[in-house]
């Protein structure tokens, strides 16, 4: 069976990632998978929220948003209707686990970084190219704070890399990287965040239409890890580029 | 080894479920699972939101929230701080996707059913009692729907049943039905959603601390599996019991 | 004439107070006043609102909310709204006035106590239910902190017990206590809320249709008085039962 | 014993009832009680809010506000703040209320009056000014909607005045229509609105210190009634001067 | 030709000044340009705001509002609907900037002015007589200040006069200080803001309805640098009379 | 003298147009000025707001924002503090004026275009070029819906091109176009919108220290009315090159 673009089930989208992107912030990166397109940026300051100090540990948060017309139909802002809607609160925490799950805070020490992630063009997967964009975007950042030394010598925050993508089954085929179209025809939907070394740092099956059972549950993860391992080596060899400031 | 309250690591706490505890709602349960305590409230109106009008459908959604001194330690009133939290946003999507997965919305008519699970006393587990509570309160809705004739005779909106447990690594060892003081010490936390027949709704698990793996996954959704069984045991022996309306 | 509930007019309905009713709170009672049930938590942190810092006087606090479904039609949440609505600031007020009536800043010493009156199931006299049942809640919480020492050995920060009750004026006669269907009825309708010596610290009446004269406001004074001295009995009973922690 | 400003306990500080005041409204009047400056205002639309079409009844309402240095210290403005205080809800709903005391909605048609209350300059009683005020900036406006016809022909939407005033018990005496500086000092402190027949309409007595006695009760009830009549005559001179449009 | 209101084009609508309208500011003034009523109160507290403390700096600020009937139909209150419209935040901005033009903030020290402009009455024109009007509260609050020895003996916070006016082109004529009539029916709408040497602190010329050339914004110029020379002396003049604290 | 980056007095800074920068919208432009990139989508939508329904005519309107991370330092998300800002609404509204300047709403027929302008990237001057750039996305959104017949044939909704431009006196010299660094040191500002005919929509000028007097205002002027000449030429070089749909 051949996908709506041509790809085989197992097969990402062609994927970039764009460091530098932004002139002002520690670390910036314009991801994309495919046609959905994402503005990372990394913000450093020096301290930690409230309830967070003294403790001699950083914190790392994000913030998800969507251009309003980012989609094939205009959204109100969020800034207009005067409240953040429950699916962007719900991504925005993804994102700010998913990247603490490779900090190690004691070695960030009392700094605190704001991943914000802005959608410029959407089609399916927005929040697993902001989680995979948003990594490099951190790593830029600790790299300046570390020659800063905002972070002291010889201490390493981040741990792994930690990279996302979709999966979900479309008219019974287990699929890797969903475009909008697929997704919305998915009976099943998953999001699964890992780490470079294979593991699972989040796993978020839905089932859309009819609940599903181990095996596909199985047959997604599958897909998923491996998707993961190539978007792992994408980041590295994006961060093996030279950056010009 | 055994757990804080003795329990063994497949065993769910004590879970009573109790129906017709409001004299105003068409359905409500006040379930516990060990000091966990949440009240659902299943309201019926005839007529569905705009956007679904004229489809022939109906629809189900919930709102969860917690009383401020649910918790050890109050929290703020989300109405005096004039929002509501991701975390209760996150949740209370959760529920009503977990609720549409066993309804068929044709058989279900242009009627909407909001499932209010307000959480009395927490101790963790308080977004799988409410599901597995407001399961019941939605199953005596729609038979009040049906006997006053607002659900058409001879249609049944209920497909399945659904139920919900958490699972979770601590010190290593997978355990069922995690309560706070078990939550707080988890690695690994996964809230998992079943049907009635053992199909997965939803499954969502996140590592606290490390990582984990796919054994590890593995382990967890056996245990989480199991669990629900016993759920939808208790469940239908809650229903079988006549109502005092 | 006999009323809906073949009560007579000076006839409180059947009243329970039950302390003990949350885990985490310092006080914590589930009133009822008939078929109105209200949840009562006190809340004691140490320290005051900054305004009141330095004075070494306490505080005491109420909030006051309705669970969407405790009323015959559902009612839209107030987080979900943004919004506190004037009824509801009206009632959280008048409890916070009415408990501290009786309370000795002084002797309460920089302690904060916030009383959370939840309204689970509805049928007129909520705000009376629980300036009763807070009452009682606030008695636990001030023993408890008396206990832990957080006030003063010596000190007793409660001077006296506090009691509401509504009555109005229904197809003529004064009655005691409405429940929710005469208060829809009712010309009048008052709330009075007194100490243990009978004196008042609230005298809240509303003409709802024709204007009252100085006789009709006379008779339901009386009929009030009566009442919250039975309550008072009721208050002190209940906090003779031995609490179980 | 002499007041503050040399008057007798109960008497009304000098009143003045300025009609006519903005070109724009369908009634409006600066009222004063001594220092205390109210601007009232009432707006005449035709058709009534979505929950009484159909019924061929009116509805009136209020909106209370207070200018930010109305007071002797600046207060925030509710508009910056984004929401609306208990007091102001509060005041908004009292003035509401009475003002419909003395309404036959069906006289009125379905026709809405919106009065808004701004307190341009505060010395307390500025709820009963604003009652007091607000009743004759009303009768302009039905006077209007009469003569515009949009009232039908021979009906009379108002059934009598209604005037408030506020009353308390200061170093032990009763005091009628008590200044910013003795509301302060007052320990019970009421307020009391009348029609013109010397019925109440609303009777909210608070104990600011100790609890009142029903002897305390029924002195303030006489000088808040014989205020009420004062004013009542004001309005109503007032009213038969001749009104510049 | 001659206007509405039969005036020439250069001429200014009667303006009056009236000083000392409130008891409670440090200055308060109540400004007419013909039907347009703006009260303006200056506020003074010692300290500023958290980003300017420690720079021996003061900090002037405005906050602009209409009353709901203010203008011909009513308006939603802002407070109600609860946001401030970008109208408002314009109108406040224009008004801060304008009088910061003529204060030395190092010679006014670490104290704070806030200028609340509320629209009794509109009639066009309501921001440029606000600006007029709370020129002369805030030097009223500068000379109160002074007498305090809040501001430092021989410190001159004000360094100039400010005016403003509007003007605009209606069919086809320059007109100074539009009325709401004639506001409407212009085709090019502006703004100009001058001290009292007669340079410019703001211009702000919007075309309604078609493009306007150089020559025509020349006209608009010379017109409201007139206008604002004779408001200049009406200030001065309000100024030179005694004050009744 | 030379400026910051080298420039004369009178030159822009580079400026590049994207067109068909987003799949989605019916017109997107990458608009940079130097480093400030906005990206501008124009959206079409058939039908107008309430208040313009049954006019025959179309509306144009605009919201601007900035990423939290366009600036130096972070600024938070007006989304996340639940309310705009001032001067985002104050720029929002000036766009919005500035292309309805050129749009003949009865060619547009009742319509709907909403331009979005996000600062993706600031460097001073950010409302100027985002009026530049959304002025290309409505001339092809425009164009789009001329295509699609949904702007009925023949009719020509653009009567002109609209661009916008920046100047201001820093150091006493007049500057055209300036970036952050010139913008902050700038005695004077001036933001001045032309259509392509070389008259005003807007003009802005604003003192930040001294007051400018007539001579400084013609000297920008003539520096303004310049520059949007040759941003003319860009727009319509831009509009020339063939659009990859």
């Amino acid at each position: 069976m051949s996908r709506i673009d041509g790809r085989t089930p197992e097969q990402l989208r062609p994927v970039t990632i764009e460091r530098g992107w932004s002139k002002h912030a520690e670390g910036s990166v314009l991801v994309s998978f495919g046609d959905t397109r994402v503005l990372c940026t990394a913000s450093v300051t020096e301290g930690v929220p409230r309830w967070r100090k003294g403790s001699g540990e950083g914190w790392v948060t994000a913030e998800y948003s969507m251009l309003p017309r980012s989609t094939n139909t205009r959204g109100d802002r969020e800034s207009v209707r005067g409240k953040i809607g429950g699916r962007t609160h719900e991504i925005s925490r993804l994102i700010g686990r998913s990247l603490r799950a490779v900090i190690d805070p004691k070695a960030l020490g009392e700094n605190t970084v704001v991943l914000d992630c802005d959608v410029l063009q959407a089609d399916g997967g927005t929040r697993t190219a902001a989680i995979t964009g948003a990594y490099v975007a951190l790593a830029d950042a600790v790299a300046w704070a570390q020659g800063k030394k905002i972070v002291k010598a010889g201490r390493k925050p981040l741990t792994d890399t930690v990279a996302a993508v979709s999966v979900g089954i479309v008219d019974g085929t287990p699929l890797l990287d969903l475009c909008y179209e697929e997704d919305v025809r998915a009976e099943t939907d998953m999001n699964v965040v890992c780490t470079g070394d294979g593991r699972f740092v989040e796993v978020q099956g839905t089932a859309e239409g009819a609940p599903f059972d181990r095996a596909e549950l199985g047959a997604l993860l599958d897909l998923a890890t491996a998707g993961c391992v190539d978007l792992a080596a994408l980041q590295t060899e994006a961060l093996a580029r030279t950056l010009n400031a």
